[in-house]
């Protein structure tokens, strides 16, 4: 596998980054991560230019990092400013510094060829909005990440995996629609339960009692983003026609897909909400279930992560309509990763 | 290496077959074996058609595997009756079902190029009789099966690795009888020692005190069993003419030598006597002594499999008299494995 | 990566060598030690002819080994003299002896072509010298040995490696001086402070309070063995021109760089003093200080192995003034490694 390395990639929570110096592995790239004084995230490549030792396990000297083998010394440019033994530092000692943009309370990082353009970003605005209250988590998967595209772009798992948390019977037996945006490279696939059973996730949250119409509109921008548009309301209640939704609870999920190595991933998982904002018992709920179905999705994948590697070459697969959104995607992923 | 695919295979006791789902992996082919509410032993290939998820780690409807992941269901001849999300169910739609056949308390499985014949497999009826009392045990051995070959054709290990067990000095320095039946492809090994001393494991399980005759016939049946007819009696006791035998103890010892993957194997034992039956505490006895000596095995062969593995290509063994029968089964082995 | 066979290297200290088979894999090649009742250190090939069981996990009977699997019994010159079953021994039936050498309280073996000149043996007297006080370890590392090549042949390290032991900032600071004897195929490296700190581990085993003058004398003979003479004596104090330098205390570090596999290492350690040779209180802090240290280079070099591991081939390091040691090194063993 080759990696789609020309995208933009969630390396981090903007609260994961800050003095101490902080490892993480994006498609097979270690980088070191760390805030300086002012305030910038940064991100520069884990290994000293010397003999290889990881910065992330050396020391800050203010906004520089002193390797912690020899003392190799570098900027937040990557750029080496003192080296052991003598005055004069070598002219190619740097280590390349990526380009960071934090948005979202996401850190994204351009680990590609040239200078990434920042507006191709895709936003996820309700994750540092006033008007949303979230709670979010990372998961280390064990699978690759086009396994986790599989999972997140089929919900109808959710009536076996998550039955219990998320998942009803309606889940699966409702047909989907599937639309992609070619030239935007993106995949929507909606699926609108009218009067069926509330999940005990959106229950316990909303306080709903009775039948919902519930409505799941995912969108997912290849590679990285995924954003689950979830909406839920008292069977009947409709958007009134000036827009107005005012009656219906709405719950933005997104998910950041990194891949880490060829067979792991950087699973970030974000849980927005329109209601009970200021509730400490909702946020803890919702953070404690959703946790919960990640680690159902971790433990699954994680098994057909070991399945392929025991398996023959040209195992064939078999999809049905449920895959549409699945299918598209890795065509769009196939596309991103191939040469140019 | 290339498994012996054209053969059969014990892929379980009849008593670990049941209502739960038991994966069970056998010459690289993953199995999931259940049995139907008739009481029909089941299994089929541990892969859902669609997503490959393991059948074993889903859940059952009646006789029917609902996947796991995205709720396929296959019923017990493994083609697949329903799918989420729509009601046509593609006709390609079906996992392998394997032929099984029960007998001798042992579940032996086809996993070959079209129909096996039941009347191949060869019998080991004590181990499903009345007047025979049997216990038995399953150790996973993490090693290719080739060694336990070799281990079980030669018993002169039993007085090195097996002292005050089984083994006595005597067996080493007893020469063997080795017969080879190439057309029906079973190895037979056969020492007979004379006026020795008794090991433990039979004059516990006997009352036996005093010297005696002791018999050690081997009839090998490759790849798969592995009988021992051992034969204990007071020194100078032998059968009638008439063909009895009865003031001598007879101890039916099987293995079922199943190769999981190239380099682990399952390692099935038992153990068959026919004097006392009913007493526990011999059962007791014979259980836990015999699992030591197993045990014993497979911490030996463990070792030999991770110096095979640490060895350069082309490494060449030595071998004496002792190793004929050993020599003969590699033999026959290499002539079912090699394509046909 | 191919090792340099035909050197010497150290497979233990001669304390290690006794009545128990102490099983020690050089340069890939596995062996089995032993002391034989008259005192010989024995350095057999540690797989039995017959079915290649380890003779380490096997019995002593005199100075024999028998085979803990069929009995296979081998003299201290590695020929078979017992075989199960038989009488005969078939001729060819012996495991390689390796060439022994005991020498300075180390137990060098020859592993390469023909016979080894154990006048090549570099000498380290102080080990095994009444006027000296030795203390010792041996930590498994599971790095490449070049690694810690690297690792010793530049103690700029100690600076931020091992602050607060070894370390202080003089030693980064001072220029180093190196040559090679290119005939003879030793480097040295020297680095010779003035008036500077004295770091713990001197200070609490000299009792030296005050600011010390420090010599570092590295004498590295590839591939095997590295002497660090270190020389601590109060800021002033010079040899007298007779040569006598009584005044001042003298540490003789050893290491012995022994590859077990192509990426694990036995590291060798030894520090020998010339003061407070009875002082028990002095050992054991030395022994403590200098294993800290030790595991604190293995924790390092084993984080750059897995760095190696995970990297793309051809990459790339920088080198400047501080390296010229080990690339020196580097150079040596490259001609040693190379095939002749």
């Amino acid at each position: 596998m080759v990696f789609a390395r020309n995208q933009w990639y969630v390396a981090a929570y903007g609260g994961e980054v800050g003095d101490e110096l902080l490892a993480r592995t994006i498609c097979g790239e270690p980088l070191v991560l760390y805030r300086t004084t002012a305030g910038e995230a940064v991100a520069l490549a884990d290994r000293c230019v010397h003999r290889r030792f990881p910065l992330s396990e050396s020391n800050r000297d203010g906004d520089r990092i002193v390797c912690g083998y020899h003392g190799f010394t570098y900027a937040p440019d990557g750029v080496c400013v003192a080296v052991p033994g003598q005055s004069r530092v070598p002219r190619t000692a740097r280590v390349p510094a990526y380009q960071v943009v934090e948005q979202d309370s996401l850190v994204w990082v351009w680990i590609g060829d040239g200078e990434g353009d920042p507006a191709a970003i895709p936003r996820a605005a309700w994750f540092d909005s006033a008007e949303y209250t979230t709670v979010r988590g990372m998961e280390p998967l064990a699978a690759r990440y086009e396994l986790l595209v599989d999972n997140l772009l089929d919900l109808s798992h959710e009536t076996y995996l998550h039955a219990g948390y998320i998942g009803t019977p309606e889940v699966a037996q409702t047909p989907i629609n599937t639309e992609v945006d070619e030239e935007a490279g993106i995949v929507y696939v909606s699926r609108r339960m009218k009067d069926v059973e509330c999940p005990s996730f959106y229950s316990e949250s909303t306080g709903v009692k009775g039948r919902i119409d519930r409505w799941q509109d995912i969108e997912y921008h290849p590679p990285c983003l995924y954003l689950l548009h979830s909406r839920i309301a008292p069977t009947g209640v409709e958007p009134s026609p000036d827009g107005d939704d005012s009656s219906a609870f709405h719950v933005e999920v997104g998910y950041a897909i990194t891949p880490e190595t060829e067979t792991t991933t950087h699973d970030f998982w974000l849980v927005a909400r329109d209601f009970a904002l200021d509730d400490a018992k909702v946020s803890a709920f919702l953070a404690e279930s959703n946790r919960t179905v990640v680690l159902q999705d971790v433990e699954a994948l994680n098994v057909l992560e070991k399945v392929i590697a025991s398996e023959p070459e040209g195992y064939q697969e078999l999809s049905i309509n449920i895959d549409t959104g699945g299918l598209a995607a890795r065509r769009i992923l196939a596309r991103q990763t191939a040469p140019r």
